[in-house]
């Protein structure tokens, strides 16, 4: 249909002489064309299209993905496999297993978990059965997991795909369809271990994957909880207003007080003595300290959070790692079913973070939810696994989320940005030929060095030409070349090529194997 | 609903003295209860269940994955990531680079390609925005890639999950979500020499697996259509007979001819010509006899599919692939999408195929469309990246994708009934203490071990009994432990012990991480 409305345009403007870009504009006012005039010309077009072969539909295609979602391509995928590569590694140093679970759930799995953010979530069409939806995040799953298998006791890491009908950021590494990378260890365990070892983990994977400095904050929703109690929010108002709490990192205080006291009806005084603590920022010394406030020490709540807060930290010292860890009383983390311990990994050195700069990635950034530079986050949640309990027996969780979208989008900027060329494959060489007619010779060589483990390539054609070949191996870092030639043949040898220092030497058939592996394994 | 149906059959029961597993049978001829009575009940029972906390929803759940699909455990996943291992070389070997896509496309994306089973697509709910669906296969999404990114050039493997509303027949791994590893060549190419190739990785990965004797079938959609044309099988009923004779691997000649007579209206002549067609298998030595055969001659398509068989042979010479491929004329495959050479991996050794169990695998016998044993196959598309391309400009593909849920199946099968033992973990050593109050220590070297990369655990316990932390290690099969005891700590030394000899040594602090990496190198 579209393709028939620019053909009457055109054909349209064409009768009245109009030659340039305006077209639409004067065929808007073409009063002196007749209908039957119309009708002809119409006429007239249909015939010739019918020529063309008709509307076959294949003009009309929308070639793009899904909103929010892209393809990777060869190089992003090899940027991709080397940061996973890093996080895995981690985990199982860890001695972490591995699950996998569909895509979707049923969606009554995923009811009532994710509080507001439940319009995120993607259903599927009902087309008779059962009524289904994309996983949110991999927590839910995995408790499902845990209560439909009975199990009490696991350390598992699961790497999979979530889906989020959210407002793309795109350029800010934020998607609909994204990476997570969970890190989870269930059971009923002495208080602060596990949970300590989670931090221990965020610290070595960002470490490892040399993002920058960074700088881990840590908080407990029983510390929070108890700081709105005794600042008198009243009870019915904690969710909401620790949710104004969680913008301290891109909002001001006086924007988040006013948020609290205007919008949320909270009083001036109370507002007040919450901007007090969540200013604060420290150690084991500022739970020792806030032990002995006169105000938080009345919160018994607050008190046990701020006793584990002290056994972490000090953990978290035979870790070493309390060089980036922060007690902040200001992090709120969003999700309802934290029980404990909250952390979340920011990166502070300036320029890592990719800035926004599409039109689109400014009009989502006032609903950017996760803060800017935040790249891993998670916390205790001991309740969620006995929502699906049928006894409601809870099996005590805590676990760690790495924000992988926005390492690769880091990941990327620096690649483009080095000289580093991002090797897509790893072939080790090349079989080529300078004459013609030695198709078949190539493919016999081929073939015994993929026999003997080398991961060789050759050119899909009956005579290449010897530049074409070695092109091939500059473009994609091919670093060896196997020239065979009719001399070579005879001799039993293979002419082995540097690619690099365009050296030759001549290596007989029967070492080739052993010689290329000799000279790849250095590279 | 369904609690409250159960409690009311239960209290129907009770009334009438009924107290064995018949229960609902009594049920159904207790003619002597009065309406009345039942309300009464009915009343008694709510009252009942609103003491007990009433319907808050929770135990209402059914704790299951979506019909057809299916959590991975970590064995599994072990399992898993070996057969997937085995693929990549052999991808990688072949110089592939790896893609990705995103798992839903655009609705329109998909139409048009899947013929009648379009209908096994999942598409998304419309919330609003634009038409998805989930992916049905890597073909269609690769092809797409191809013509968005105007990409004329590339050999690339993806292996990710696609999705059909198929009728799951799990126990023999068939499932509404399954991985497919695909691996495909595209670009303007002599002919016959990727598609060698794409054999030749079938063969060697169905030989690296180990998984029992192989065919790998062979045809050539030129050379059906050449035949169906030569047996006087009218134009428009090519694609239907074809996908009758596709069905010859599961049934009797003598039903697929009834179906193509009685059904088709073939005429029974045309149908006798075709049975002597497909009855033949052979090699090179088949093609040749048929480019003389005085019917088949007369086709030119069909001559242009022998000779590029017989190419095809002479390339699969060089690659020794020979002995396991068998140029079969009955073999069909449904995709609408194929133009030149077909083929199809089927296992032939009796008892490694999984067999139904489940009434619900026997009900969806009927509807089995990919033939038993069947772990591979593919062919060459040569028009389905035109069909995205504005201006039709075709890129010739031809590739593989391997049958891998298959292959999982019976990979689980071979480690449940072999004694060896799936280990799920990577863990090299476990840190432990026979005494009391030993935890900062145990942490503070497990700490010590992590950072310089051996994979080590520790029991979250303050003090965790000896014989707990070494059954831990025989149930995960870690096999080395280190234990810290008060001694050993004032001698600077760490008592190492290997779990299967329950040989103890003392090892110093300083030697400990290489000592380590040198036991389980072996392993």
């Amino acid at each position: 249909m579209n393709t028939l409305g620019v053909f009457t345009l055109r054909a349209c403007a064409g009768l009245l002489g109009c030659r340039t870009g305006t077209c639409v504009r004067s065929l808007r006012s073409c009063h002196g064309i007749t209908v039957a005039q119309i009708d002809e010309e119409v006429a007239k077009l249909l015939e010739l299209k019918a020529q063309l072969g008709g509307d076959d539909g294949k003009h009309q295609f929308v070639l793009k993905t899904a909103k929010g979602t892209r393809d990777y391509n060869p190089k992003q995928m090899a940027i991709r496999e080397r940061v996973f590569n890093t996080i895995v590694s981690s985990f199982k140093r860890h001695g972490a297993e591995t699950i996998d679970t569909p895509v979707f759930e049923l969606k009554e799995t995923l009811t009532g978990k994710y509080g507001e953010d439940s319009k995120l979530i993607y259903d599927l069409k009902d087309q008779g059965g059962e009524l289904l939806s994309l996983r949110y995040d991999l927590t839910v799953p995995f408790a499902r997991y845990l209560a439909m298998n009975k199990i009490t006791n696991i350390k598992r890491y699961h790497i999979a795909k979530v889906y989020r009908r959210d407002n793309p950021a795109m350029t800010r590494g934020r998607y609909r369809e994204f990476y997570q990378c969970d890190f989870d260890i269930a059971g009923q365990y002495d208080p602060m271990i596990p949970d300590a070892e989670c931090l221990k983990i965020v610290h070595e994977i960002l470490s490892e994957l040399d993002l920058g400095e960074f700088r881990i904050k840590v908080n407990d929703r029983r510390i929070l909880d108890g700081m709105f109690a005794v600042c008198g929010v009243p009870d019915d108002k904690f969710r909401t207003i620790c949710s104004t709490v969680d913008k301290l990192d891109k909002m001001s205080w006086e924007d988040v007080k006013n948020e609290m006291v205007k919008e949320k009806g909270l009083s001036e005084e109370a507002a007040d003595q919450i901007g007090e603590y969540v200013s604060m920022q420290g150690g084991m010394d500022l739970a020792e300290r806030l032990l002995q406030d006169q105000k938080m020490s009345q919160s018994k709540q607050a008190c046990a959070g701020l006793t584990d807060m002290k056994l972490l930290f000090s953990y978290l010292q035979l870790f070493q790692v309390t060089d980036k860890v922060v007690f902040d009383l200001s992090l709120a983390r969003g999700l309802d079913y934290y029980t404990g311990i909250i952390y979340e990994a920011v990166l502070t050195q300036a320029g890592v973070v990719p800035a926004p700069v599409s039109s689109e990635a400014q009009n989502g950034a006032a609903e950017e939810s996760v803060s800017v530079g935040s790249v891993a986050g998670g916390g205790r949640y001991d309740g969620l696994v006995g929502m699906f309990d049928p006894k409601g027996r809870k099996v005590p969780c805590v676990g760690v989320s790495i924000g992988i979208e926005r390492v690769f989008s880091i990941m990327e900027q620096k690649a483009e940005a080095s000289a580093e060329k991002v090797r897509t494959t790893e072939v080790q060489v090349m079989v080529a030929s300078a004459q013609k007619n030695l198709l078949e010779e190539r493919l016999k060589l081929t073939s015994e060095l993929w026999n003997g483990g080398i991961k060789a390539e050759v050119m899909y054609k009956k005579n290449p030409k010897l530049l074409s070949q070695l092109q091939h191996c500059e473009d994609s870092g091919i670093p060896l070349v196997a020239i065979l030639g009719e001399q070579e043949l005879k001799d039993g040898v293979v002419k082995l090529r540097t690619v690099a220092t365009r050296e030759e030497v001549d290596v007989s058939r029967a070492d080739l194997i052993e010689e290329i592996r000799k000279r790849t394994s250095e590279v």
